[in-house]
Parts: C-alpha cells; sequence; structure tokens
C-alpha cells in the first residue's frame, strides 16, 4: 500500500521504471502536459522515442483549485471504464496498462501519433472515418453492457460498481441546471446575454431539459463514457480513439451517443460563422457526414445486436428494440441540444466558438448554437430521422 | 458476531429475552406461524399476552426447497427499507424494533389486531379507509427517495444500498417473462390455457410488458417497497400497515402504486364471478373507490410535494411535474396489467382465484383477469384517467 502524494516529474519516472515499463532507464525524460481541467498528465519516453502516458488525479478539480474537492475515485472508475469498453471494442479505446488506486495513477499508451478532435476540426480539417468508427464503438459499448446482453445479476453489480456521484454532479449541475438559470459559474458572452435569458423563460424547454435531467439521473441503460466529445476523441486520418472515461457511469444511451453530435454542431456553428465559399462547404458537408454516420451506424449495428445477441428472454421482442431505439434517438437529440447550449452560456466552453476573433461572428455562432440547440429539444419528438436535425442545422445557420 | 443457525421456538425465545424485550421471562410462549413462501415467521408471547413478532430468512426459498438458494442480505434490505419508509410514513409502516445482520432476523411489533387484507376481501369484507391510506403512503415514500427530494450523491448512495439482484430476478421471471411463454414454473387452470397461448402471440403485448420490463430493471426513480399486494398489507377498521419489504429496490415509482391496484382488480374478478346481487354489488363498489382513492390521493399527494418540496432545481418545473406524474400513471395501469396476468397464469396464484370452488365460475374468473390485464397493458396509452381503468372492468367483468 502506497500512500498517496502528488506527483512530480520525477516521481514519474521513478514509478514506470519500479514498474518495469522501460529496460534502460538511464535516459527517461518527462513531461507535465495536462491541458485538461481535472487531472495531471505525464509523458514519459526514453532516448527511442518509446514512450507512455501516466495519468493522475488530483483532490480536487485542477481547473477550480483546492476549493473544489474531487474524489480519487475517479482513477479506478475511468481506468474500469476503460478497461471494459476495451474488451468490446479495443480498436477505438485507449489501452490502460496499469492502475493504481492508492495513487489515483494510470499508465496508459501513448496515442502520439494522433491528434485531439477538437482542435484538428477548429484548424478546419476533416475526419470522415470518425463518425461511421464512432457510431460503431457506441453501439458495442452500449449494448453489450445493457439489460439486452447481461444477466439481470450482472448488470446490477456493475451499476453498483460504476455509480460515480462526484463526476456525476458536474454534469448535473452544469449540463442540465446551471445555463437555464442565473448562476456565478455560468460564462455568457455579452451578446449572448439576452439569449441566455429568453431561456429561462421557455417553459416547454425547462420541463424537456427536467426530463433529460431526469433520465440522466435514474436510468441505468448501460455503461456510458460519460464524456464523449471531440476533446476526448483522438483521431488520425484512418482511426480513432476515445480517452478520458472517468464521468463513466450507468446511464441512458442517448447521452453517450447525444453528446459527440452536440460537439460536432458546435463545430459546424463556429466553422459557419468563420469561413467561407469552398472551404466553409467542403467542412460543412463533413460535420453532416460524421453526425449523419454517427447516428446511423449506432442504430443499424445496435439493431443488429439486439435482434442477434439479446439474452433476456422478454427484450428479445423486435417491437420493443424498435421502440427503444427510438427512444434513444430521441434522448439523443435531446442531449445533443443539451450540450450545445451549455457549451455556449455555461462554465465549460469550446474552442470551436470562443477562438473565434471576429466579436460579430462569434455573436452568429453563439446565436446559432443557442437557437439549434433550443430547437433539437423542444422539436426533437417530431423528429424521423438524422437528417431533420441536418435540415434543422441547415436551416438555422445555413450550408 | 453470532453465526447464522436456523431458529427453533426455544432458540427464539432465548433470543428475544437476550435482547431484554420481556421482563419476566419464564413464561414465554413461541409459535411459528409463517404462511408464506421465503421466511420463517414467529409469535413470541407472554402470559399477559404481550406479544412480538420474529421473522428470520432462510437461506433458500421456503416454497420451493433447499433446490432454490436466496441471500440472507434480504433480512437487511426488508428491515432496512421498512425503516427507511416508516421515517416516512410512520403511522403505515409495521415497527421493525430490531435487526440482526448475522441471524438475518427481525423483531417487530406484533399487529395481532389486524387482518391480512387478501383473506378479508376473499371473505367479503370492505375496508373502504384503505385506498385513501395507501395513495398517501406510497406518495409520500416515493417522493421522499426520489430525485425530487434527495440530493443527487445521497440517492446515489441509497441506490447502491438497495440492490437486490436476487429478490428483483423473482420479480423479474415471474412477473415479466414466464406469463409470455413456455415455462414449467408456470401454473396454469385447464380452462385458461388457450387463453395463456394467445398471450404469446400478442406482438403488441410482448412489446408493453417488454417495456415494462425495462423500466422495472433499469429505472431508480425511488426505493419500492417491491411486493405491495393485499397480501402484504395488514388492516383493520381504521387504518393499514404495510409489512414484508424483502423485495424493496430503486425502481419505477408505478411499480408500486400498479401492484396493489392490480390485487384489487383480482379480487373483482373473482367477487364478480362468485357473487350475486346486494352482496356483489357492495363488494365491488368498495373495491372500485378504494382502486379510485390508491390514485387519485397518491396523485394529489405527489403533485402536492412536488410543488412544494422538489429540492432539484431542474425538476421543480411544473410542466415536467405533471409529464411525470403522467408516466407514473401509464406505469401503474401497465403494471396492475401484469399482475393480473402473473397471478392468473403464472407460478404464485392468489387466493381471489384460486378459492372459487365452481370450476365454470373460476374459469370465467380467470378468463376475466386475463383479459382486464391485456387491456390495461395494450390499452393504457389512451386512458385519461383511473375511471377509464374502472370503466374497462365494468365494460369486462361487470359491475
Amino acid at each position: 500500500m502506497t500512500a498517496y502524494k502528488t506527483f512530480s516529474e520525477k516521481d514519474v519516472i521513478k514509478y514506470v521504471q519500479k514498474l518495469g515499463y522501460f529496460k534502460k532507464s538511464n535516459n527517461l525524460d518527462c513531461a507535465e502536459m495536462g491541458d485538461g481541467n481535472l487531472n495531471l498528465v505525464f509523458r514519459v519516453s526514453d532516448t527511442n522515442n518509446v514512450s507512455l502516458i501516466v495519468k493522475q488525479a488530483l483532490p480536487y478539480a485542477r481547473c477550480v483549485g483546492e476549493s473544489w474537492p474531487l474524489t480519487l475515485d475517479r482513477a479506478r472508475i475511468e481506468a474500469e471504464v476503460l478497461l471494459e469498453h476495451a474488451k468490446i471494442s479495443t480498436e477505438h479505446t485507449v489501452n490502460v496498462l496499469h492502475y493504481d488506486p492508492e495513487l489515483a495513477t494510470i499508465v496508459m499508451e501513448d496515442l502520439k501519433a494522433f491528434e485531439i478532435m477538437r482542435a484538428e476540426l477548429v484548424a478546419g480539417k476533416g475526419f470522415p472515418h470518425v463518425g461511421k468508427q464512432l457510431g460503431s464503438h457506441l453501439a458495442k459499448t452500449l449494448f453489450y453492457t445493457s439489460d439486452f446482453y447481461l444477466s439481470a445479476k450482472d448488470k446490477k453489480a456493475q451499476v453498483a460498481r460504476f455509480i460515480n456521484p462526484d463526476l456525476c454532479q458536474i454534469t448535473e449541475d452544469l449540463f442540465f441546471t446551471d445555463p437555464y438559470r442565473e448562476n456565478e459559474r455560468n460564462n455568457i458572452f455579452p451578446t449572448s446575454e439576452k439569449l441566455s435569458l429568453e431561456l429561462r423563460t421557455d417553459d416547454n424547454l425547462l420541463a424537456e431539459v427536467a426530463e433529460l435531467k431526469a433520465k440522466f439521473l435514474n436510468n441505468t441503460q448501460a455503461l456510458l463514457h460519460g464524456d464523449i466529445h471531440s476533446g476526448s476523441l483522438f483521431v488520425d486520418n484512418t482511426t480513432m480513439k476515445v480517452i478520458d472515461a472517468e464521468f463513466g457511469f450507468y446511464g441512458p444511451m442517448g447521452f453517450d451517443v447525444g453528446s459527440p453530435i452536440g460537439n460536432y454542431l458546435l463545430n459546424y456553428c463556429g466553422s459557419a460563422a468563420k469561413w467561407d465559399g469552398v472551404q466553409k462547404e467542403g467542412h460543412l458537408n463533413m460535420l453532416k457526414d460524421i453526425t449523419r454516420d454517427t447516428w446511423n451506424v449506432f442504430a443499424k449495428e445496435i439493431t443488429q445486436l439486439m435482434e442477434g445477441h439479446t439474452q433476456d428472454l422478454a427484450l428479445q421482442n423486435p417491437t420493443y428494440q424498435a421502440r427503444f431505439l427510438r427512444s434513444v434517438f430521441l434522448d439523443t437529440i435531446g442531449y445533443a441540444g443539451c450540450e450545445l447550449i451549455r457549451r455556449t452560456i455555461g462554465l465549460a466552453h469550446v474552442s470551436d466558438l470562443e477562438s473565434i476573433d471576429d466579436t460579430n461572428a462569434r455573436a452568429v455562432a453563439e446565436a446559432n448554437a443557442i437557437a439549434l440547440g433550443k430547437t433539437l429539444i423542444n422539436k426533437r419528438h417530431s423528429f424521423v430521422s438524422i437528417e431533420d436535425v441536418l435540415l434543422e442545422a441547415e436551416a438555422i445557420i445555413g450550408g
């Protein structure tokens, strides 16, 4: 048993040496490179450029400081969610090599040949393969951790194992509660002030968001990643890998499918406001393709899995399965809408909007993100397919 | 720490003496009186007729034998659910005096002045006060254990504490799965054979039952009793008390509201088939009143609680609360329908139907229970109020 202490770069070198990852340990280099909000992230590499990542949870939220304590148990959750998902979708989950509960530390592969998708999208790059791959990853990770596949007893044990109150509360507050009322944590660009006030009196919107929050609070459908956005997707030109699963818990499938779609659409809002001509058209088309592919491949593959691999006798009914998929679709669009709103006026912003230097362009992008978010949440019950989402995006934003 | 052993009547006397419940211990009497399916139940009394109940869980299902092992942890669940519900609804929850985890034993008040409601209903007695009291009890126990009232963190801890895989599996199998397919556990009266076969090919019914099962499996709305039927209600002429909470877990509110309504309606089917004239009319009217009161008082009181005592800011929206109540109504009617069907053709029958000696009358009663169950499940989405349930009962059964 090792007592917890915050790692320095030297500590990390000793730690990986002790674990035996590097045979020739005389020339290890280590740098802290975390740009996230909650943790320390170190890269250790030797002179042959063989490298590893060591991620350590801090007992507080890094972005706020020691006044916001956070459980170290999130390192366990992150490691165990990634290991569960890697069993099901090895190719698209970062490889966890070692987890140490006392030190709240995870050793994992270094995805140095990959880039973070959000930064690349903001720079105008396209990743047309990501939609299909993520759709497939979501179908598998969500199906195989659900009541369709697991015995009720095993699934209940998994629900208990992944109860994650501290991290879920961040989402419960920042995603569903703060953006719809006065709260000092909100971060509202001056031009969006009026629109944010309008949200607070849109009764149907508030009722729909309450319903989406209630589902997040009490619908243990599957083991979610809990925070799949373009900042937790590592991509290269042919594949993608999911990282950062510390928000994992048993929740509604649509949350994991809707979060990345919301983020593609945030980039759509930003890109449409800052670019023109062929560049704009190509990029928006790429975003439409990955949005379409994420949902359509998810829907197709989970339908096949439900048809062929459902273990629960009662849940084998195809009519129920079709109705279930419809409910996941409605949740997906609703959570995507919430993501558009909370990333525009809540605490945690995204570079897709914040990197727009021109104030007028940013104002347009933010207004569009809020309008599209509202529309997705309020009108989703009339949507038939993912094309309806894209039509609304085109109608509000253009492209 | 005391190792588990199955109590004899002598053991029970020594046990309560050691606990100090009886001052003059020289003349204690003890009798095993369990008529349930799962446990030993002892009454200990002294010469002054002061008495207590000692309930001990067996490591297997009593009704089947040692071939069906069951966790002793259900004694913990039962004691802790009753203590949680007693904090909220003291008057209508049996008083737990002591709980011993090693011996899987609960010492509780002896409700000897009360009768089990089912036996009294079968004998033709009426308990018009039960509907209002149970409706109020349900509103309070379900609201105060839900996301409306508890912090998300406290509620998640309660969900984990009350995960109850063994007992939930009994319900998952016997309530939602077995009655709709070939299974040796089913117990089908010959005249109901054909009707039971028809259930297996009613695709909409199977889809609706799948949806109700999925909600039971993954919707942690509130701390349910999990088995509220007329056999777990103790009644006298002015009040009622709920006992037997070993099936407790976090599940959908409508399950706890629908189970007793299903049981009132089972008695309605039985009573209509075996009685005539004024006796029949009076009894069926009493059953309609308690059905109406159970739902209406539940709905009124939980609406007031949601309006006045919801702590979660997002869930304070009245439009959401009205939609939530509608969803609980649909679940309630669906679960009541499932109860009608599974108590007629599943493993665990009820005396409301089985005590009918005349084969033709029993055949009619069972056919009506199955038809009403199907109707409630399939048509509930078009129901506006509890009166629609009573109209269907009248249309199918008469009265």
